[in-house]
């Protein structure tokens, strides 16, 4: 944001890492990491839940507290960093969520649709940009097109006012080629900031933030520890690290990014980790919410769940999809039938 | 090893990994894990204390069994997996240690010493050569010398018969274009395969692994899940699920190491993670075996462990230069009074 930054840190602590937590972020949790942020100078705080602006329900999770309350908290604790929210257009509409976010005082209305979905963004973007709030735009799940179709989704959101795209790594599927290749051809066919955001499923979120840097964006997603959804997210505290090596500013102080590292686990309670159904989910393509599911329905069919995840994935299922893992598994038991 | 192998996993889990549990390895996570990694076609698993052969004491941290006891057990688990020990001239003679591990049945002994140190190796390299079984040769810490530098210290090991040469980043201090820089005018420079082992200080593990397979490597360390000093190695789950990805073979069954890697928490109690001290240690080049003693000289002087770190880093220091802790931190605290 700051002219003397190379590389803004876009911190989705308390928007991913309400995946971790079942979406039940505490009054507390918020108040005490919005806080070490803010004090470490990060650039942007994203707030809400894991789906964004008015997800929370029975279905896709309640969250403890409501969207009103957790921007408000924050909003408190933010003297520096701009508070965010991400919205996806279907959860979020115009006239009750975004209307309420901007009256809560947010910087920042990130809209984020499935990477081949841009359209459904339009309305949301334009909104925002009336405001006269900052509106950012992400483009999710984007190793499942070409880079040149990301392209193309990332003009439409362009041309509708945002004033940069961040790709975002879903399922954690991307190795540091993957993200250069798309980096960079973002960088070279938008007028606007190009962003990237990572998950860990592979191993790679810090050294695909950095290849994404590298080829020419300069606003990284990251979380403390890497508090997020599934493998979790790029750690900041991490990304502040390696970029300082690589001489990139951030505008953070890394001692105290680091302090509140130190205190994610007592925050959070639990931190993520790699798993081998996360190794799945990132060589499949498909994000890690599916695991439960298809844990279940592996046990019922009798079949390896890793099998079930890998089908998904020549599928290309996303997620809101859940429904076709019963097929998945029962085509793969009967498959196992017929061979034998 | 085998000639459809693209990258041969080299795992240290039971030899890293007895870092983390203070070389307590005991009869049963060797003989669990073992089993394990054979049965997933893993290519060569390491076994002993962390500092290598002869190296349980007093003052370093005594292991639970004997050299002889660990190598024996593990034999015995080993039916396609090429056993191999660990030797760092000093801590392991000729005449007691590498004769001992022979009889044991070792088929692979990895000597290895300082990267600046290689003319230490000689006596120990020949020797195993002359017994007809394997001699791999490994420069530690090899973030600390130039690429042409370490190009040197390998060509000696080259001469004095290794067959193989591992640089070991013991700091987890490489990102990806160091790894690339080193391992490619390694490779070019030598006529002996070369391999790399990474530590995950910088999250960087799997990608540094990954590109020196890209540079030219063909033997890639790992431990399960990580399992190893520090903020651990490179998890040889992940290694076998990227490499599979990238079209590299390794001759492992990926699903039979997913497995493992679900099971290595219950066979070792503890994983690695990475913590703010191993990122500092990352940073500064300094193993994070100091960490410890960093903090409380620390304490003591009433200075900023990391500003130690960074200090120790600038220094040179390396493990077994531990004197060297408190000398910075009293400097370091003394500047405080000056500047003040």
């Amino acid at each position: 944001m700051s002219k003397n930054i190379d590389v803004t840190l876009y911190d989705v602590t308390l928007r991913d890492g309400s995946h971790a937590i079942k979406h039940c972020l505490t009054k507390e949790q918020i108040v005490n990491y919005a806080s070490l942020a803010d004090a470490a100078g990060v650039g942007v705080v994203e707030v809400g839940h894991g789906i964004g602006l008015g997800a929370s329900s029975l279905q896709i999770g309640k969250s403890l507290l409501a969207d009103e309350e957790m921007l408000t908290l924050a909003r408190d604790c933010l003297k520096s960093s701009l508070l965010a929210v991400h919205v996806v257009p279907g959860y979020a509409t115009v006239a009750r969520d975004i209307s309420l976010a901007i009256d809560c005082g947010v910087d920042v209305v990130r809209v984020a649709a499935q990477c081949t979905e841009a359209d459904t963004t339009e309305q949301h973007i334009s909104y925002v940009r009336g405001t006269g709030r900052r509106v950012f735009a992400g483009l999710m799940m984007a190793h499942m097109i070409s880079p040149e179709m990301l392209v193309q989704e990332a003009l439409k959101m362009e041309s509708y006012g945002a004033e940069c795209i961040t790709i975002l790594d879903s399922a954690g599927a991307f190795l540091p080629e993957d993200v250069y290749k798309r980096v960079s051809l973002l960088v070279k066919s938008l007028n606007i900031p190009v962003g990237f955001h990572a998950h860990n499923n592979l191993g790679m979120a810090i050294a695909n933030s950095l290849i994404a840097v590298k080829a020419g964006a300069t606003i990284i997603d990251g979380s403390i520890s890497g508090f997020g959804g599934g493998a979790g997210n790029a750690s900041i505290e991490l990304l502040a690290a390696v970029f300082s090596m690589e001489k990139y500013s951030t505008g953070v102080d890394l001692y105290k990014l680091l302090d509140a590292a130190d205190m994610a686990e007592d925050i959070f309670e639990v931190l993520p980790k790699i798993t081998s159904s996360s190794v799945v989910s990132g060589m499949s393509g498909v994000v890690s919410v599916f695991s439960k599911p298809v844990a279940r329905a592996a046990e019922i069919y009798n079949v390896d769940p890793r099998d079930v995840f890998f089908e998904l994935g020549r599928l290309g299922a996303i997620a809101g999809q859940e429904d076709l893992i019963i097929e998945v598994a029962q085509n793969l038991a009967e498959k196992v039938v017929d061979d034998a």
